[in-house]
């Protein structure tokens, strides 16, 4: 089914088709007046985090980073863009040179990430900038928004997923989505968190996303009869066609099925449940599609599911073979934001990079450009992580065997390729191996259990260090 | 303010930049399919409206509209749509004549919607679509996802403005938005429900709506004292300041900025408390600054903030000006998914409009074309909502005065003309109207009361017949 589509997976990258320069808060843009005015053209380490993982989730699944890999190497300002800002008030004495600076510029920085479908966990940063420090900042508001609602949602259709136990779940959220991008952005996400495509074509078109259809309640309702209804889809979709039987009665329509178009020779490939008990519904659509010969038509269910939801009706002996998840999955309905943070760590003084941190009540940062380490036990098990400085060697963990997770993605504004032929298909693979790899207790859906972070000690230590300098400065 | 923003209005309609024409689910585009080949060209009529109020929402505030209006006059099918479709498993057999009909494909039906900012409840169509039934159905997925969203936010901003008691709100939620589209989206959609304005900047040069930015945390940390960057972002903002305070020590850093920065000649626009205590730092830092002689230095506050914690901060004397609302605004965090719906009511038969119902397990719905009169008492409150059909004339309630708010927006495929000079604007004051317009308790934050909305007799009783008719006719 891939090769067809692969000759259409036409060559507009997503954030090309868009201005983006002023995607943004506006207070990256005045923050960089002020350090243009001030000349301040030293470089600067930034870090993009999640402060705590939020309720009823005990790991992440990251992803978006290609996405934000776009926005970084297409990000200019517009003619149009730099107007709006002159005309701005707030920007009112500021003088030409600075928009002259936006007409050229570029992000030039080097990146550091995770690779798409990595396991994260809270305060771990899953992308580091450095780059001259306008550049860093203005970049900030994009690269949240991109990465962390990613990464909401690829945690969600993993939480789904393992719920699900191997059955087949499909994204049918695009229309209860946060917008059309929305909608495009969590059937990506998706599909790195394990779902097995989605509804929405534009992924298709533009990720290659394997895409699936069924029939709505007003198909069958345009018709005067739902047996003329059916009848007319087959005629086009043969071989394809999910039917949909609840619009006036399930097991009737179910009945009528396998009486009109049943039998062993049957082509219809599903029947979808969208209301009713789902349990007991299925068990009996099963038993009237066996009767019938049509052992190899499955039945596919929908209707406000959630992990919860699917982890029960499986439980309960529900005979159901797919199941298509809406709202809850592209909303991350239960837990809908991630508190993602995109913190200052370093900058550079006279050719030297000086840590920085932030005290703010309850939202101290660790200072320093910094790495994750994740530890694996010889049962290829992950056993901690830990986060330690980028001037620290690898950590030496009795049996354990540490893996670095940032890894080069972007050097001088330039995407560094991937090894791989299919890298979303990678991030989905990669997915699929954290899950296997996390500490079975995490993959509970009640979250009971954490994942074990540590701060390396020099990462400590230089914390208390620079803490203690700050608060003796403001005396 | 407003003027010279205006002249960088540019003429770059939202939805033009996108290919949307598969911006949408398959079953839309596999249903279309069958229609064509079935020779279906008859017209339907389908509504749009969200099924009940979701917990914590006593009213919805509607917006979007301008956005699914601009969507169904520029929807077309590239080539290398309709060159997806074509290699796609599920298309094998579609003949090439509906292809043929996709690359001349228009929107050329009519539309009836309520205006942006009306005050809008469970059940009521909020938006109805009349057009050949292909064109309906193929445009369902991207007015459910435009529409509900911009509701589900304008919706969110007018509770958090409701408990801000007339202090300024300004959206601060790009960052945590579902996606760079859906922060561009929620800045709009927040205007519409009442914020004073965005920090998003895209939503400034595209709907010029105010654009407001305070400081980053890391702006003071690149400086080696906070002094430091205070005085080189007042260099360069002189008048529009809003210094940032919390970073290493709120209240030491108010102190610093009366001594260093204050008098009564003090340009200071503002100060910003991100953290801490804000009722207790509110207050320390008004008497500090009041001391100072900087009575006109406001104090803004920002921080995790939503409408229940802005209502606790006012109601314990919080010496706060206005709010900067993030995360819970532009992803209703309490409540983040409205259940919109778009369902077929009639369809063309023989040139007579036939009404359609479904009978599903709890999602009943209402057949034939439908409008929603508002009645309003003689103290200008909103009294009840009836939901009739449109062949029926002006309900007739003593002493009520009705209005239809479902009107005409959107003829031949043409956008109708709007009236207002501003529509933006316009649907901004329309949603203050209707909130100074409904009952009092529905104010309320917490939810307690309803709204009455009531079905015609008439509709009552033609779903009851209908609903015999169908039952009947599957024995």
């Amino acid at each position: 089914m891939a090769l067809p589509r692969l000759s259409f997976c036409v060559d507009i990258r997503f954030m090309m088709r868009r201005s983006i320069g002023v995607a943004t808060d506006l207070y990256e843009l005045t923050m960089a007046a002020a350090y243009f005015e001030q000349g301040m053209t030293q470089r600067a380490v930034f870090e993009l985090f999640i402060r705590s993982l939020p309720q009823n989730r005990s790991f992440l699944i990251t992803a978006g980073l290609d996405q934000a890999l776009e926005y970084l190497e297409s990000l200019r300002f517009t003619a149009d863009e730099i107007g709006y800002l002159k005309s701005h008030p707030a920007f009112e004495n500021i003088s030409g040179e600075f928009f002259e600076y936006l007409r050229e510029f570029r992000f030039t920085g080097d990146v550091w990430a995770m690779a798409e479908g990595t396991a994260a966990f809270g305060m771990e940063p899953i992308l580091r900038v450095e780059a001259p420090l306008i550049e860093a900042q203005v970049v900030e508001t994009y690269l949240l928004s991109t990465i962390t609602f990613q990464t909401l949602i690829a945690t969600k259709a993993a939480r789904i997923n393992i719920a699900a136990g191997g059955k087949d779940i499909v994204d049918f959220g695009t229309r209860r989505a946060h917008g059309p991008e929305a909608g495009l952005l969590a059937a990506r996400a998706s599909y790195i968190g394990g779902c097995l495509g989605t509804s929405n074509v534009e992924a298709g078109l533009l990720f290659n996303i394997p895409t699936f259809g069924t029939l709505a309640h007003s198909f069958i309702m345009s018709f005067e009869a739902e047996e003329e209804a059916f009848r007319a889809f087959l005629a086009s979709f043969p071989h394809s066609a999910t039917l949909l039987v609840d619009t006036y009665d399930t097991i009737n329509a179910v009945e009528m099925i396998c009486e009109k178009f049943g039998g062993p020779e049957s082509n219809i490939a599903a029947v979808r449940l969208d209301s009713g008990d789902l349990v007991d519904l299925s068990k009996r659509t099963r038993a009237l599609l066996d009767a019938a010969g049509m052992t190899s038509t499955t039945i596919f269910a929908s209707g406000d599911l959630n992990e919860e939801k699917i982890a029960d009706l499986l439980a309960r002996g529900a005979a159901i073979d797919a199941f298509g998840v809406g709202t809850e999955l592209v909303t991350s309905y239960d837990s809908p934001a991630l508190g993602g943070v995109y913190k200052l760590a370093a900058t550079e003084v006279n050719g030297l990079a000086v840590p920085r941190m932030k005290l703010s009540g309850g939202k101290t940062t660790y200072p320093g450009a910094k790495q994750v380490w994740r530890l694996t036990n010889q049962h290829e098990e992950y056993e901690r992580d830990i986060i330690a400085l980028t001037s620290e060697s690898e950590p030496d963990v009795g049996g354990l065997r540490p893996r670095p997770l940032l890894e080069p993605v972007m050097k001088d504004g330039r995407i560094q390729g991937s090894d791989s032929a299919n890298p979303l298909i990678a991030a989905r693979e990669r997915a699929k191996g954290e899950l296997a790899r996390l500490p079975k207790p995490l993959l509970e859906l009640d979250c009971k259990h954490g994942y074990p972070v540590m701060i390396s000690s020099l990462l400590e230590k230089k914390r208390g260090e620079l803490s203690e300098k700050l608060i003796a400065n403001r005396m």
